[in-house]
């Protein structure tokens, strides 16, 4: 059996949090050879369900949960942590303007940004789930100055597994016969699904499929699929979401199966023509604990049009927390 | 990759339904080359919400999700099932008695055991999660009438769960190194959870602790760990009842450890002083897919007076449903 490593999980107390700690625990994450310690974090008026998860988790005797830890000291929770999942945020509140939920949740992640830069591992793996995850994300980064911008994502994943599955579906074929999807941009209704490159069963989706079906359907399903879902529910997606932080995590770590790509949000490097430094949903590779942003995918006007749109997106988003990256 | 297996779910839009089918899609209950269909049951009000849980279900693109149906009718989520979980029950409302609540029940699990006959593989596994799963597993045996009682469980696994935390955490130890415990007979505040066989790294528990811990402590904490869950989450058990009812079937199906028993709630065959036909909680081994009850274990004056007082709540549970039962 192997060394414990140290997860800490922000807004574990929550929704999707209850999903997602469950899992880690049991191996979903990082293997059944790999045990952990789970460092669990959320606001103060949160610990006592905090503790009763703890309580849960403990009833649950995984053989590779190594200890936990419950605390409300963002410190405390990543100290010595080797992967960080913030899936804590401040949720839009009545009369909220979009301008508040940026500059209230670039206030959180400032600070634990600052935190992880200050007692995680160096070798750290971030994930941010918490949304506006993108600009989240690239906050954490300024303020974790000493861990590789690399290091630390936005969580893509959720948008990029229903594509796959809504592909699937129209072409009545298995989720694991679908690959190449790529979600550009921005985690938000700007996002852009993009099929183009996407194979099922080796060959062509978008050879299979109408473009009216990719335009009318396609994109606006993905794009919205979180408002459906709350509205069947009647509560936002939480095991999905869950889900999808494992996957993104686990590709990260293990590495993609060959000639497939998945869709992380990722500090661009310039690639396709994104400004430098803003978290942009891109093609990603991964191999030995590292990504690689996929080069010289052809992008026609239609795709270029609507990264564009989402990168434009972006840079408001930049914009409107900019006081916090001086 | 196997043919796929159905598995159905009752319940499926509840919490602990929740928490149960994300992780059944991932392979945690049957293994990762073991394709599944999902049928999932639930309350006609329910279906909404159910319907949001497919969605999430599909949304997470699961590999080994063949596919899934959504129902509440109860023929047509069991239909060629090859194993059930049934989760569903009625809980106690404001003002109810005992005895209504257990009639209540045994009318739900009356038909589900009638539906089960008529429409499920001849061979299949069912375990009984809603409360009182004991006595509703009893009355689903007797309504399932071609299937072989001992294909139809109660869960003790979640005590079972508790049971190994609390010996762990008192000896200092991994709770993979705790093995032997047994909750005998209901799974209520009457269990009984027994550490005189259990082992912590392959010594006896019971010389390493107090008679006073085992009686004032390690079995009331284990007896109410529920209601400490609910005093600190606000609401019962879900995700460890979930991963109890995983572990319950993996072991039956997949076997348990060399030289490891685990709790299961089963039909009485007689072993131990117990009234035949009484589903209750005893010391299993499994292999090649059948539990057999552990043997000659000894027991004294201390746990037989304990094993009794649930023996006689299970047989005035069965004098509560006898009408239902001819």
């Amino acid at each position: 059996m192997r060394t414990p490593v140290r997860i800490a999980i922000t807004g574990a107390a929550g929704q999707i949090g209850y999903s997602l700690v469950f899992r880690i625990a049991s191996g979903a994450m990082l293997g059944t050879d790999q045990p952990v310690i789970l460092q669990l974090l959320d606001l103060p008026a949160a610990m006592k369900g905090l503790e009763g998860v703890a309580m849960e988790l403990d009833d649950c005797a995984f053989p590779l949960l190594h200890s936990l830890e419950i605390s409300d000291n963002a410190k405390t929770a990543f100290n010595a942590c080797d992967y960080a999942l913030l899936v804590g945020a401040r949720p839009r509140s009545a009369g909220m303007e979009r301008a508040d939920l940026l500059s209230a949740n670039a206030n959180i992640f400032k600070e634990q940004g600052m935190a992880l830069n200050s007692v995680a591992k160096p070798e750290i793996k971030i994930l941010v789930v918490g949304n506006p995850a993108n600009t989240n994300a690239m906050i954490t980064q300024h303020y974790a100055r000493d861990i590789p911008a690399e290091q630390i994502h936005a969580m893509m994943r959720l948008d990029h597994n229903r594509a796959l599955n809504q592909i699937a579906k129209k072409l009545d074929t298995s989720v694991r016969a679908v690959r190449n999807v790529t979600i550009w941009g921005n985690h938000s209704a700007n996002q852009y699904p993009d099929l183009f490159h996407a194979k099922a069963q080796n060959k062509s989706v978008a050879e299979q499929v109408s473009r009216d079906w990719i335009e009318n359907t396609f994109i606006p399903t993905v794009q919205k699929r979180g408002a459906a879902v709350i509205e069947a529910r009647g509560a936002s997606s939480a095991a999905s979401a869950a889900n999808a932080a494992i996957d993104h995590m686990r590709d990260w770590v293990m590495g993609t199966p060959a000639d497939t790509w998945v869709s992380m949000g990722v500090p661009s490097d310039g690639s396709y023509g994104i400004a430098r430094g803003v978290v942009f949903g891109y093609p990603c590779y991964c191999h030995d604990g590292k990504y690689t942003i996929v080069p010289n995918l052809s992008i026609d006007d239609f795709s270029r049009a609507r990264i564009e749109k989402s990168h434009q997106e972006l840079l408001e988003e930049k914009d409107a927390v900019k006081s916090l990256l001086v």
